[in-house]
């Protein structure tokens, strides 16, 4: 699987919730001392615009969860549905056992601010430090600050996929405008 | 816009996933003291399947922040495409003003453990108590746990509207299953 050939560019923090809201599953890449790895990630929410937060979970059972603990950051990638092989495949195998980029013919992609790598082959990245560390011993729960957005002009909307439990994914579909019957103060 | 014609049955609140994950955005609806309202939401994660816990951010500029955190409940509706007018509608007035449910013709069902009513023509509907109220202040964001859920047998998947900012709503699209490619534990 080559990279993809996104020529991305700055993408505004505050609007990041374009690719996170309508709730895509996403990739989670992490370094720590040397080491990486990638999980697929489906439980995450947008809370802020500026700064730019994101809520996730990251259960104590999987391997990033100490990455990502331990090195306060993290990159959040949105895979288009192209990718379904290797998001089904980074959620059913460990960071213990596999090296995923090689295994999933994924390119390791140095970041701008934060030492986790970007997974090239994805539409957006989204580059994270630790912003609220208190919920994660009783929740699982890390609330990210996006410090840098990466993303490509074109197409403006990724087609992604959305976890349903099960092994099912709902694809997404079409958007549609509904800008006209919206007051000017919430658009 | 009469009730629409789900025949709904008790749904599981550990696997409420299904109709979350994928990242539509709801319908809120609260009540305390002879009033109610609803609000369009599309900030919200599951955190956990026992208990059944979802956060959501509210906030306390909208007219239900005082009627949810006073009650400390709300129901969660999930909204099918056809309802976009209502969805968009209520996301653009304020429960100040108008009695959202008699302006979008929808009807306030009772709930089973809550006093907060159902949206009667909303697919699905997630009765909620407050779990956690320690991010309220800090983030707008409220902890519910399900302790009660509504969905019909058929469809299996709701068409959802998925919001992404500036009036633009992603349609959701068709349900893939990759079941033989998941680990049996992770089913």
């Amino acid at each position: 699987m080559p990279p993809r050939g996104y020529r991305k560019h700055d993408f505004p923090v505050s609007q990041i919730r374009r690719f996170l809201e309508p709730g895509p599953v996403v990739l989670v890449s992490s370094a720590w001392k040397g080491e990486t790895n990638i999980m697929t990630m489906g439980w995450h929410m947008v809370m802020e615009f500026t700064p730019s937060l994101v809520a996730c979970v990251i259960a104590e059972s999987n391997h990033s969860f100490a990455l990502v603990r331990r090195s306060r950051e993290c990159v959040i990638n949105v895979p288009t549905v192209d990718l379904v092989d290797a998001v089904v495949g980074i959620g059913n195998c460990s960071g213990r056992d596999v090296d995923k980029f090689a295994r999933f013919g994924l390119t390791a992609q140095p970041a701008a601010k934060v030492a986790a790598p970007l997974v090239a082959e994805c539409y957006a990245n989204l580059e994270c430090r630790l912003h609220d560390a208190s919920l994660i011993r009783r929740y699982n729960v890390f609330i990210w600050e996006v410090v840098k957005a990466h993303a490509p002009r074109t197409p403006k909307y990724p087609p992604t996929l959305h976890y349903r439990g099960h092994g099912v994914f709902m694809l997404s579909g079409r958007s549609v405008s509904f800008r006209r019957k919206f007051k000017r103060q919430n658009l």
